[in-house]
């Protein structure tokens, strides 16, 4: 854990590279640094001196009398290591380096210099290529984007600087105060994870905010992410959901996108919860960290149109909010203030007559009766509906609400409509126009709650002899493969505890009858060719052997199939097995993933992933409850609960080698990709079996 | 077909039920038709008579003197008969019933009665329980709602009174103009369907908004809005997705909500684009009835933040925007506008250094490469971009736009950036702080283009023996049952020309024998009981039966099974069915819903459909291409194309049953539902077998 304190609360800031033009970055960082209120020591280096934004500059970092904890480098990338090393002779903790041009562009090597020396100095990196740094604690604004930042709760770490300084400009306009923006850019260093790390234990900050492109260090950020979410809301934004979109990132950020559904499975696994634009990200965000923790989760609708309530009701679904149903409580709280036109039943129908005073009475009810966890209160515009009467209304409740009970609010209407909206969120009300956008706000809240709420999972560390693996990869990659064989598959799994049905391979008809007599019939038989890795097309594979005479016919057969299928090919022999009895086939697999290392992947057989694309993926190391929570995303899992009168299957067995050949991928770094399919899973208590397991090695040298 | 010309353009119009009191409906409906600028008669009724919003008022209509085409209906719901028949005496066309009070409370005799007497007396009805009707073309503002509409070109029918009033607001405030808005409450008369056929021939309407809560009526809807979806865009937001949605739809108004599922299938079968929310609504409708046709589909994403085009290739992706990708064409066109170290890509990367002056050029590049069909601009706050010269060369350049090529804009940043977003929305401009709000709507104008662009499907009708299959429905019911038994339901089929398995009904061990012979092993046997609808659950089906011995045998053990099941179980016989071979397992149905009429269904057998999901709706009549759209939906369909190396299937027979089964329920208005679960499909040209085929009849008397 490194420890970022001096970043946020530095004693003394220089700008490296302070211009006296006021349209340039260098200018900019440090008139934003004086007009943000700032009150440790601000100075500007230039080797022309002056002043520059009413502060005296040095000519050089090393002419600054007091202490510089921080310091921004804006100069020209060919300048920017002679900068360093001149704040390592300053004892300077921490490098805010703007200056662009760097692995962005291709340009790797300088920037691996440059954090080389920082870090051998002693010094950490934030950058290069990023807008700066925005710190509420101390009034920091060391950026060259807006110099209007409004101070509050929410934190920003955004890769991309331009949606990065866009954000600040739309939360001053907003009303939603930052406590911390942090800008990562090339990440050559500090990354989200170091910064994410800090924020989680930021008093200042009740939510993080991540804008992400491409994620590097993936492991680290697992591990960070899930313990911060256990401390604060976390949101995240990536950009790259779509082929084209992956494509586009990559091509303006030096990092790789990595697959959607990998990202999204890791994100639930995590509890970061996952927006899908800036506006949805800081409506989350500003609500997230503002609003008090629902003592319940009893949501009431309450609304003067019949038409918002039910557009309401079917948000609350979609974003998984509980409608308090209990019709007689409902009627109990609400008979008072619903005439009898209306509804007491949830969406609670106060009817187009309502005024502002039937808001405010019906509000205090919600707020005040402790069965109600939350409120969702909905405005229409009618004859009746005055806006500004119900905004004043919503004031002086919000002031009880925002101790108490979560609650938002969504108007429908004109002009003076959205003119009490804007009025609502200028003074910190979680007020929208559009139904959805209230609805799914209060949809974190609870979606948090509940990950909050759940147990700590532990991760789950399978034993596993390492000594044999390592053996059979030295074997394969002795013979110049990088895949391997039945038998050597065989010896991996059987060394991680996953049971396989029994086997022998023979080579010769002799010895196959044997075998398949010793097995125990019916057997089936596959070719066994480092020459041949699609055993079927090449005619290598026989079902339902039934005694000794099929044993001979098959093994001619198989052979004479390979042979003309593939001329030349080396035949190590045939593989006898246990032809077993039916289950259900389900895939699994265990792989690196270029971001997260190693991830884990369940799906159900053949057509269910190849067809239907229903397959989740999680991270690696996880504990069983969330492995279990990942089989639990495919639309198809009911199949292995037991549906259509079936019996519940071996999900244990199931979580159990998910968790095994994760810790293949992990433990034996050499060992790129393993996926078993099928795995056919039998009844509760009676196991499943790997009938075909597939191991790849890494292409190029294990990189540990 | 209704003719509703004298609806929106009435020579006058009286108000029953005028107030003096300017607080009620009666005045502030004449004081809307006044200060709306109509400039047809104005005719206030109130028994005081007096002056109403500074118009003479009458004691009664049929002391009006002057044409009254249309007659607004404010008084109690007692008086509304009294009211409608003093109206037959003034030979008024159209009735504008404001009072609620009727069907949506359980009145719905009174409704059906004033209904009656209108349609006797030829008049028809708009109503009761709405807010009113405004048409631009007459500038009639009859309703109880904001007196200040802006004029324009989009048209809304509203089930719901306060969304359209809600929405009336909201237009006006963000300048969008329209050029009717209809409320039709409980719809007792006139419904959408009646009121979208005259609107799609309404030169003045461009685009066409309709929220629904239920739909009654629905065959005819289907038709006109298949119709109208090809001479103008429509847009349907449907409340009661989710079932607690859905229950409250259906307590705040007299109408089914029915299955969210076929309600969805039935809009893309009408080219009708769903909206999920009012706000997504209204901004399709504004843009679709502004923007010009583009010329292909070459999209092209402007922008100076890498990150926020990375979100809008996302956003394509989503709403099926097809972003243009050739790389020399737009490296061609792009070149000179963008910098060393931007990306001439798509996105199109002018970097954070581009100015209002780079957009200018890069826009009119756009703008005049024929090559290019639509574009994105996109603008995210930097130090250089200055909100007001965009919005300035935005406003400029959107002139030329405007006529030319689609274009939307989405900018995101601080109090400038939302300040330049309202101006240019306010001056008809596209602009909108959310990437994926922008995004959407050249999204729609693309899907809306394409549905145009496809040929007209005729629905097809097949030939069927309606006298055959009314022979075995009149047996059925003469038996006192609701379902048919196996032989029943064979000549069903038989008479629709869908093929079954050969079979027989035998009643003992030698018939039995018979049977089998003649059909030829292997066989399947069923037992044929009316009292055993679970045939599997009684022990009442053998499958593979190879000889004389087995059939003797599986008879013997049905027999004894299903007696021991049901024990007083009356056996008709035992089904002896050919064994067909295997194939792909569909289930087709059709029913009669009860919102739409008859409907058809199609998903993969067994799992696919009962834990998946995962099945398409559409209603019946449909053309062959469209029911082949409906197969092509569900996220299984690519087993019939022949996924996995498999040979494409009989997919041209799976639409004919399908065709055969809509043709039936619609012909047979006794029969309520169709199932054929599951219909076993073989290779392309080798047909289907219907296996089990389950029919029920409506539990109530034909409603015809």
């Amino acid at each position: 854990m490194s420890d970022l304190k001096s970043l946020f609360e530095p004693r003394g800031v220089a700008v490296i590279g302070a211009s006296h033009n006021t349209r340039k970055i260098g200018y900019r960082v440090v008139d934003n640094i004086v007009k943000g209120g700032y009150k440790g020591g601000i100075f500007p280096v230039n080797p022309k001196a002056g002043r520059i934004a009413g502060v005296d500059a040095s000519r050089s970092i090393n002419e600054v009398i007091g202490e510089v904890d921080v310091a921004v480098i804006a100069v020209p990338a060919v300048h920017v290591l002679d900068a360093v090393k001149n704040c390592a002779r300053k004892h300077v903790e921490h490098l805010v380096i703007i200056t662009s041009g760097f692995s962005e562009i291709g340009n790797n090597e300088e920037e691996r210099e440059i954090v080389n020396f920082a870090r051998d100095h002693g010094m950490r990196v934030l950058g290069p290529n990023i807008f700066g740094l925005y710190s509420g604690r101390v009034s920091l604004n060391a950026t060259f984007g807006p110099s209007d930042i409004t101070k509050g709760s929410v934190s920003i770490v955004t890769q991309s600087g331009a949606i990065g300084i866009a954000m600040i400009g739309k939360t001053a306009y907003e009303g939603i105060g930052l406590s911390s923006v942090i800008s990562v850019g090339n990440k050559a260093d500090l990354d989200e994870a170091d910064l994410v790390e800090h924020l989680m234990h930021d008093d200042d900050t009740r939510a993080i905010l991540m804008y992400l492109e491409g994620v590097r260090e993936g492991e680290r950020m697992v591990s960070v992410l899930e313990q911060a979410a256990r401390t604060k809301p976390v949101v995240a934004i990536k950009s790259g959901r779509s082929a084209r979109g992956a494509a586009a990132a990559a091509s303006h950020t030096g990092s790789l996108a990595g697959s959607d559904e990998v990202f999204d499975g890791i994100m639930k696994q995590c509890g970061v919860m996952r927006a899908e634009t800036i506006e949805e990200a800081l409506d989350w965000c500003a609500f997230l960290s503002r609003a008090p923790e629902p003592k319940n989760d009893n949501t009431v609708i309450i609304t003067n149109g019949g038409g918002v309530g039910v557009l309401a009701a079917d948000a609350s679904e979609k974003y998984g909010v509980h409608l308090y149903d209990d019709a007689s409580v409902l009627h109990d709280a609400f008979g008072a203030n619903v005439p009898d036109f209306g509804s007491t039943k949830n969406p609670v129908d106060l009817t187009g007559a309502a005024t502002a005073k039937d808001y405010d009475s019906s509000l205090s009810t919600a707020l005040n009766d402790p069965r109600i966890g939350a409120v969702i209160c909905l405005g229409c515009e009618t004859a009746v509906f005055d806006a500004k009467q119900f905004t004043d209304v919503v004031k002086k409740k919000y002031a009880d609400f925002a101790r108490t009970k979560p609650v938002v609010f969504s108007l429908v209407g004109g002009a003076a409509i959205e003119q009490g909206i804007t009025t609502l969120r200028q003074n910190g009300v979680p007020a929208f126009s559009d139904v959805n956008d209230a609805v799914s706000c209060m949809g974190v809240l609870f979606g948090h709650r509940r990950f909050m709420r759940q147990p700590v999972k532990d991760p789950e560390r399978v034993p596993l002899d390492v000594q044999i693996i390592g053996s059979v990869i030295a074997s394969v990659k002795g013979d110049g493969r990088n895949f391997m064989l039945a038998n050597e598959a065989r010896q991996v799994m059987e060394a991680a505890g996953i049971a396989l049905p029994e086997s022998l391979v023979a080579k010769n008809f002799g010895a196959a009858v044997e075998a398949a007599r010793g097995i125990g019939y019916p057997v089936v038989m596959k070719i066994v060719s480092r020459d041949i890795i699609h055993k079927s097309d090449a005619g290598g594979i026989a079902l339902n052997i039934e005694n000794d005479d099929e044993v001979v016919d098959a093994f001619e057969s198989i052979s004479r199939n390979c042979k003309e299928h593939v001329p030349n090919a080396h035949i190590d022999g045939i593989e006898i097995a246990k032809q077993v009895p039916k289950g259900i086939e389900t895939i699994v697999g265990a792989r690196r993933d270029p971001s997260f290392g190693p991830i884990v992947m369940f799906g159900l057989g053949g057509v269910y992933v190849e067809i239907m694309k229903d397959v989740a993926f999680r991270a690696y190391p996880l504990s069983r409850a969330e492995t279990m929570s990942m089989m639990g995303e495919t639309r198809s899992y009911p199949l292995l609960l037991g549906a259509r009168g079936d019996e519940r299957k071996d999900i244990e067995t199931v979580t159990d080698v998910i968790l095994r050949l994760g810790t293949i991928v992990k433990e034996c770094p050499e060992i790129a990709d393993i996926e078993i399919n099928p795995l056919v899973v039998y009844d509760q208590g009676e196991g499943a079996k790997a009938i075909d397991v597939r191991i790849l090695l890494s292409q190029n040298e294990s990189k540990g």
